[in-house]
């Protein structure tokens, strides 16, 4: 049996929980959890927001811990420090798995969407979506790689963000302020767009060249035509047609959470300009070890506020009153 | 004195009229006109749908030639045949011209917007944004390649469509059947869409592959996750989530002309399966360069109907009501 922190109906506090885990197949590790993140998403699917929540439900899918069990398939051995983050699995055929986009499979599982996630002592996981952990990363600090790391580091790589790009990050948080560690790792100017007044110093201290206030709407305005590469990390509805216009030509602003309701914005904002407007899903695989191996080499991880796993439900209540800077990360 | 057709107020047939040329610059040339295409822009700007036209207004940017006078710069010799097209300069300094993006650049000037076109005798223009004409083009075909061409070649080369690429072209008239012409000869299988029933056969016979009926709601929806990228050459309202569907994961929406309205679309279909949507903006000298020359080799030309100059009104009225197959040509 698997002990864990379980929602038992949408909007409830965790309770204690124990499960039998499914047998372990060939490729399957399983982990002793040392830490897991608190992801918004982990709040949505307690909450049910996305109506794909099945309880009893055990969140969490920012985990690092040590490989304690492993099928016969080779996909780490025993002992081995791993990370695994919002996937679980991908039917691993399809054009896109074959393409190393895991990530954009059809038939793709989440850790913690109808299978029992990283708020536990252990997990039973397809190797495949662990991840070895290099061993100059802190494991606290490099659990919320494994979600928000992955989430902002794969677009940036993805749309050729280099030294000399000129970028912006909308949204400070959990994913932001590590898109501002990333950036300023890789050489490149980011400015912080933010409508928290008191994360305006921090952005600064985190790496961002600049500060934008996101609320003020000439502050906002002022930046017309300034940006290659605008990365949102806030599923907001926002000023859309602002942030069109403060990208510069074939500037792209790239969406890494899905706003409620439509965009709306006018078309010939993208023809007179040809910008571009894209969405990124979490990371594929490689994306996930490249930026782990960055991350080692550059020495980020996120800044975290740690609590016990036993405190899971004062942790979440921390989470949901956007009071942590800038990730909980529980720890067994 | 240069012979021309002007509007002399919004909405006005087109009457004789005469005007001065500026002098010759260094980098000017005159060209003496023989066909200029009828674009829609052109009709857009006689009626001031976009509130920038100044009368008399001498439209027409579909423009091919033969340079009589030449300033000192040696852009072009006399006797050379040349093409122009929507664009007439740009500064030719920022960051965008120097990039070989002039067609970006913040100054940049149109053929006929506040300057007089090509339903002329002759035309005088900087040479930079003339384009010597392949021998092996016809004049009168060639003539759409100069805006329409150009402007659906430039977005296939620039998001990298390639033979293998599942390509739809969204709307067949002046644009989207030289987009056809264009793909088939990159020896890439393209669908088309259309709301024209008499279309669905003569878009297999300019070489798409397929057609498919942009009206009919479950024809349209029942292409889900088929296209790489999905070039819009219509200006109006379409189904926008049924289009975004239709992509594939990673599948780009380029728009080539702007929509009235707004665009308006739920953001998590460009997120889940990391979709882009995109605008582009006619093409830059270079890509007008390339055009040319793989038309030439190509031997890709407008399919067209042509009327003499002088019935420069009975011509404008064909395309106003949509009955040319596909591009109308003025001759002198």
């Amino acid at each position: 049996m698997i002990p864990a922190h379980a929602a038992l109906a949408a909007k409830q506090a965790l309770v204690s929980y124990e499960y039998e885990p499914a047998p372990l197949r060939s490729m399957d590790v399983e982990i002793e959890i040392s830490h897991c993140g608190i992801c918004h998403s982990d709040l949505h699917l307690i909450d049910d927001d996305w109506s794909v929540s099945k309880y009893p439900l055990v969140p969490g899918h920012e985990i690092v811990g040590t490989v304690v069990a492993a099928g016969d398939g080779g996909a780490h051995p025993v002992g081995q420090r791993v990370g695994v983050g919002w996937q679980r699995s991908a039917c691993l055929e399809c054009e896109q798995c074959r393409a190393g986009r895991e990530n954009l499979c059809e038939l793709q599982t989440a850790t913690c969407v109808g299978n029992h996630g990283g708020f536990a002592e252990r997990i039973r996981i397809d190797g495949r979506f662990a991840f070895a952990l290099p061993a100059a990363l802190d494991a606290a600090s490099a659990a919320p790689l494994l979600c928000a790391g992955a989430t902002v580091f794969a677009p940036l790589r993805r749309w050729n963000v280099t030294a000399t790009s000129r970028v912006g990050v909308i949204g400070i948080g959990g994913l932001g302020h590590l898109a501002l560690r990333f950036l300023k790792a890789m050489g490149c100017e980011a400015t912080a767009f933010t409508s928290s007044p008191d994360k305006r110093d921090e952005a600064i201290r985190l790496g961002a060249s600049d500060a934008v206030s996101s609320t003020h709407a000439g502050e906002l305005r002022s930046q017309a035509g300034r940006f290659d590469f605008l990365l949102c990390t806030v599923p907001a509805k926002l000023d859309w047609i602002a942030y069109v216009n403060a990208l510069e030509p074939n500037g792209v602003l790239c969406l890494v959470g899905a706003p409620p309701g439509l965009l709306q914005l006018p078309a010939s904002q993208l023809v007179s300009k040809q910008r571009v407007i894209c969405g990124s899903d979490i990371g594929s695989p490689g994306a996930i070890r490249e930026m782990l191996a960055f991350a080692a080499e550059q020495r980020i991880g996120a800044q975290i506020e740690t609590a016990p796993m036993s405190e899971v439900n004062a942790a979440l209540q921390r989470v949901r009153e956007n009071r942590v800077r800038y990730r909980m990360v529980l720890e067994n």
